[in-house]
């Protein structure tokens, strides 16, 4: 079977870890790389595969900077079956008629909205809804949480309702100089939030209502919730619920994981590129239940945590892999994923 | 009537402000100042009142450094009805005895446990039950706010249960040398929280469950709550209810206070002292009603809010102010609070 033909066009915080992630696939090839950098971030991405210029002007500046350039955007899409939009919110969505004139298919960002592809993604909860598909939505990275978690609550029917709040980082670390640690904390002027709605474009099942906020710190989101369930539950059925779910990991205060950058630092330990963590860490020790209520709290790596969601999502639209599982299974064997950090598990790659 | 004779123990971030508001009451008297700093902290109190040593260590200190003070804890005591002890966390624990055999009444505040004194205090819910006794404890900062609000909707006989998440200030601005901003979110390792349990101890009636972490920013509280109410109601309701509850005040995200840092910014600019906000600050615009659920944010100026509490605690022990409603309006008088910052409202101070 041949190899799908990727193009990634966006080489920011998703692109350059959705192009490494290309790379490390046995059923994929890594064609091209678009952008508009003239700097650091594209040349960074040199030796990887060929670079183009995403706009005419792009590919001006390129040359003019002395960069090798391949190309343009639209060189790049002709050599490609499909292509991952990971350019800023909103700029993917005026790709999208490129894309749809060179008959290729398209992978957009949770930046933008459901109905510029009227499909959105999350492998577990519904991979084969965008089999065939000329193009999906890979939700954000809180809303991909979301669906991780609660839909594994929900699949063991434990889950009847759930009202979250998210404390989001700041801004990323790259651009930490144009905003950064800001001293205060920014509620979202709108209750509820965004991402309830949006994790049930992917689960529309799911009663639930997010209030968010923006903290003062820079890398990574943070979920409070405060769960109803379907009848009384034990910790253990919960804790069993999310041993089997995919693409969620347990951490423990115990071990003395007490804060984000606790966990942060230990991605870095464990030698993750990019210090990267694409699993959900659910703290196992602060999982609480009460009669039919239980209280969780999960940390959220907001640059990574799509990257495998991508990866599916091209397998599914490509069709090159017939079922979540089979699809999942490679994705996370070569990126590595565990279910638990610090000890093995059964979930762990063999 | 004579007046109070009132002595603060420990000038720090709460014990000055209470020695300021004492000042303000026409019904009593700052007689001293105890403490044991030596540096800018306590020089700043002079020409309030006497300055004492809070211990005879701290008596030879402050001589020797050539501060000019009264004498030690032991003469500040005698010469007063009460002693509000402002030391840090657990040290006024150990001083309880030494008020008792003085025979003075004593307040302490939200850092001692509610066993040290048998009685904790928010003005509006239990201050009759507090009248003559010998002492009492005002609970913390973010405990008042939660009696405050939540005791609102439960007089109304609106609030079925209660759970909130509660994103505390990393540190004070003072001493954010030591600790500062730490570009981190630090949950709070046990679920629930102790805010929840010490809300109780005040209205032992409320059903509800406390979530809290550490932010990353050093100024005011931030909670975010989902209120189950006892029936569908409107959202006029729930704003009546809190429109008639004393020591809550509306903020605006249409007003464009849009963060924690912009109601601090608007203390100042109202002249307040020092920038205090002893009301709890509800966004008006974020209250959201679903069904028989209300989603709310509000904000909690840490280091001012139990100063009005402690003055009625002052009140309720010696019996200088019979009910809850005349204590309440005196204080809240000579400080200037008010039920809305920007828009002149009913209970803004005459």
């Amino acid at each position: 079977m041949s190899k799908t033909r990727v193009a990634v066009n966006g080489y920011g915080v998703i692109g350059k870890r959705v192009a490494d992630a290309v790379m490390l696939q046995p059923d994929m090839d890594l064609v091209g790389i678009a952008d508009v950098a003239t700097d650091w971030r594209i040349m960074a991405a040199r030796g990887k595969a060929p670079i183009y210029g995403a706009t005419d002007d792009a590919a001006h500046a390129m040359r003019a900077a002395g960069m090798d350039i391949a190309g343009t955007l639209g060189d790049l899409i002709s050599a490609v079956d499909i292509v991952v939009d990971t350019t800023p919110k909103r700029v993917a969505a005026g790709n999208i008629q490129r894309y749809r004139d060179a008959g290729v298919k398209f992978v957009l960002q949770g930046g933008e909205s459901h109905e510029t592809t009227g499909h959105s993604f999350v492998a577990q909860a519904n991979y084969e809804s965008a089999l065939g598909r000329e193009s999906t939505r890979v939700v954000s990275c809180n809303t991909t949480s979301i669906v991780r978690v609660l839909g594994a609550l929900h699949d063991a029917g434990l889950l009847a309702s759930a009202r979250g709040v998210l404390i989001r980082r700041a801004t990323d670390p790259w651009e930490s100089h144009l905003g950064g640690i800001m001293n205060t904390v920014v509620p979202e002027a709108r209750i509820p939030s965004h991402q309830g709605p949006d994790a049930q474009t992917v689960m529309p099942e799911l009663d639930l209502v997010t209030i968010a906020a923006k903290g003062a710190h820079t890398e990574t989101h943070n979920h409070y919730w405060t769960l109803r369930m379907t009848k009384q539950v034990t910790r253990d059925e919960v804790l069993d619920a999310f041993r089997a779910a995919p693409r969620v990991a347990f951490i423990r205060m115990s071990d003395g994981l007490v804060a984000l950058n606790s966990t942060i630092e230990l991605m870095r330990d464990l030698g993750r590129p990019r210090g990267d963590m694409w699993e959900v860490a659910i703290w196992e020790d602060l999982i609480t239940v009460q009669d039919d209520e239980v209280y969780l709290t999960y940390q959220v790596h907001n640059e990574s945590i799509v990257v495998p969601e991508t990866i599916d999502a091209i397998r599914a639209l490509t069709g090159s892999a017939p079922d979540a599982a089979s699809s999942m299974r490679m994705t996370d064997a070569t990126l590595g994923m565990t279910g638990d950090f610090l000890t093995p598990s059964p979930r762990q790659p063999e």
